[in-house]
């Protein structure tokens, strides 16, 4: 089947999984988790040649090590599907419920938003994932993994569409595309396709989200900010730059650019550079800076640039306004820490940063949907629209208006014979 | 300025927008009120300058209403600045607020989405009333009206550039746009522009959501169905399509097609003819219907066609399944109404459309934010991710997290030394 079938055929089930019960999609939640347990030898084998393909090919190390999917990382996926089975059902829930009239009764429903196309990195776990999270959220999915991990992508796929026959769902709810041409196809597929969650490297992300009028969800850049101001408690300031900088630094949540106030700089930056240069931290510093710590000097380029690596941009401010300024001029919305002892100061950084996730004395790695208590993270989104940083389930749906009347026509009450109750209702359907 | 100009300027301005405290806004709003009562007269000798220009064009008769702003509606469009202003504030409301351990706390605070391109048609109260809903909500805008209404908007604007100034707002708060090459150049402004509202002809949407990578709320066509179920009231069922078709037929909520069960078409359709036939509304028919009621033949198009008229289509479906899959594929995701007197029916039809409103017993005209209470609204939207179906105000705000930390690390959960409580805490920040 080409892209533009599989998305048709996506489209024409929606409804039928928007109807789905939460029984339905938990049974065939554990249908999967069974067919994958079953398939273990399957699965190890095809994660055995697409390892070795890439080797050939000399993929590098990490990239190998992410692409490897043992048993181990099987039963951490499946132990993923069980949780995410007990999660609550995103669907169906009363979000408002208004009486229009005696008799004429509006409900806001959540429902799917109908057909995701999901582009991800080469990581197999990430398959088993994202079509866990679009069945339990009633939607269709279109699938396109890395190339690095084709065989492996196949047989967890086939796996997926047992499970879901046998719990009864038609062939359309999944997906599986495998080339770059699908890719192009899936993006000019406005009419099948509802949402576009792309995964990967910053370039990819943007090509996306340049190349299709399809809404996508995701973030391109991690250009995280500290940004630490005048009276702050320096030792706490130090622990949170260390931790948002070393304790996983290739991911989108470390922190890239460190922007100390100036009347903080002389006696805070010669203990932190020691401290992160004793961590194998680079440092690249501004004019100001570099008259106070020895280290490289930090061009315009720098304060633009994710390094996803031990390396620091520092730049001292004069003020909190120039700290924000910066941010919103260079950062890429997605998550910036004030460390200050006053809390106006902190409202004001808070308010006046533009990102979707904005910290006061914490490090930047929290921004996750793990730790934040989302249950299930879909991805964090540096969108400015339906979905802002780390999104759970409820980013998967969107909800409809359910009206219940007895008969009741609008013109009555346009020629002013009957007039609207607008009363709250509880939140239950009737 | 060129379009890229205001945008940057609106971009640079929206943190401080953003900040506005309840108090402010509404300020500020007020200052609009006055600014355009003073300014009557001048409004009334633009908008004489426009009409006469569009009378002299040869604008249809329609269009000039539309066109003309004398001072009635002046006093209207003050009212509805004046009913805005006494609207709960969209922005700063905690959505939700989870403790994720000790002195560490999370909260997701509603705040505006940016800036916001709005192009609209001839119709000069637009200009007012989209400016100040983006007002109300920390946006900044950027406005392009229709041509026709150049001098009335131009007059309009300054009036509101005036009293943002008297308010304290920066100027950038809103822009107007004025020739179709500032629009082309809006479409391309994704680093800027956060939200596209397009309002218009369904030609003009389309061409708009098919061109621009910036998200885009709004909807094309309008094409509303209603579906009589076997066993209906046939007495409701016909005052229900009348009021459908014939209460407004101009407008998008206004039904196009009427789908009947086949054990319902002969009773129902004869007297069902006569009521709209003697309305002036024209009928097409599938040829079922033909064999029961003397009408036109429907074709194939007329299934896709959104007439804006006194016509309506008329195709027998033999089960309510047929009804919701000619409405999924031939619709556009509208208003749908099922008229039955089985609430089970009822049920299966809501849940198995796949429409931002579905209604059962109720004419489709009450898709309409006024209708259904949301005090101000931002159009109708059908769109698939972030706001569907009527929008107010909640429609222009996202949500940003903020997380108060008392110097929390990443390090020592992602070592097992501490673990989330992930408590959930009163919704109001600290």
């Amino acid at each position: 089947m080409s892209a533009a079938e599989d998305a048709a055929a996506a489209k024409r089930c929606s409804p039928f999984l928007a109807a789905l019960s939460a029984e339905k999609k938990n049974e065939a939640l554990a249908e999967i988790r069974a067919a994958l347990l079953a398939g273990a030898g399957d699965i190890a084998a095809a994660n055995r040649r697409d390892v070795l393909s890439a080797r050939e090919a000399g993929l590098a190390a990490p990239l190998v090590k992410r692409l490897q999917f043992d048993e181990a990382k099987l039963i951490d996926a499946c132990a993923g599907i069980t949780s995410l089975a007990g999660l609550d059902d995103p669907v169906g829930r009363v979000l408002s419920a208004r009486e229009l009239d005696e008799g004429l009764k509006l409900y806001q429903v959540s429902c799917p938003i109908g057909v995701v196309g999901v582009i991800f990195e080469s990581r197999p776990d990430a398959l088993i994932q994202i079509s866990c999270l679009c069945l339990k959220s009633g939607n269709a999915v279109i699938l396109k993994g890395g190339r690095e991990a084709a065989q492996t992508n196949r047989v967890l796929f086939d796996a997926l569409l047992r499970a879901g026959r046998r719990a009864g769902l038609p062939d359309g709810w999944a997906a599986l595309l495998e080339t770059r041409e699908d890719v192009a196809e899936l993006l000019s597929l406005g009419s099948f396709i509802d949402l576009i969650i792309p995964r990967g490297s910053n370039e990819f992300v943007r090509h996306i989200m340049k190349n299709t009028s399809i809404p996508v969800m995701g973030h391109a850049d991690g250009i995280c900010h500290i940004y630490i101001d005048e009276g702050a408690d320096f030792a706490s300031a130090e622990k949170i730059v260390v931790d948002s900088k070393t304790q996983y630094p290739a991911v989108c949540n470390a922190v890239e650019t460190l922007l100390v106030h100036e009347r903080a700089a002389r006696e805070f930056l010669p203990g932190l550079a020691a401290s992160l240069q004793a961590r194998g931290v680079t440092l690249k510093g501004c004019g100001r800076t570099q008259k106070i710590i020895s280290c490289e000097g930090a061009s315009e380029e720098d304060w633009r640039t994710e390094y996803l690596d031990l390396i620091l941009s520092v730049k001292i401010v004069s003020s909190l306004e120039e700290a924000a300024s910066h941010i919103n001029f260079y950062g890429s919305g997605h998550t910036d820490c004030i460390v200050s002892s006053s809390s106006e100061n902190a409202g004001r950084f808070m308010a006046g940063v533009d990102s979707a996730n904005v910290f006061w004395n914490a490090s930047t790695r929290f921004a996750d949907g793990y730790r934040y208590g989302l249950g299930a993270e879909v991805g964090i989104s540096t969108a400015r629209i339906h979905a802002r940083g780390p999104v759970g389930l409820e980013g998967l749906v969107i909800y409809k208006w359910r009206l219940y009347g007895e008969g009741h026509c609008v013109a009555p009450y346009a020629e002013g014979q009957r007039e609207f109750t607008h009363r709250v209702l509880p939140k239950e359907l009737p």
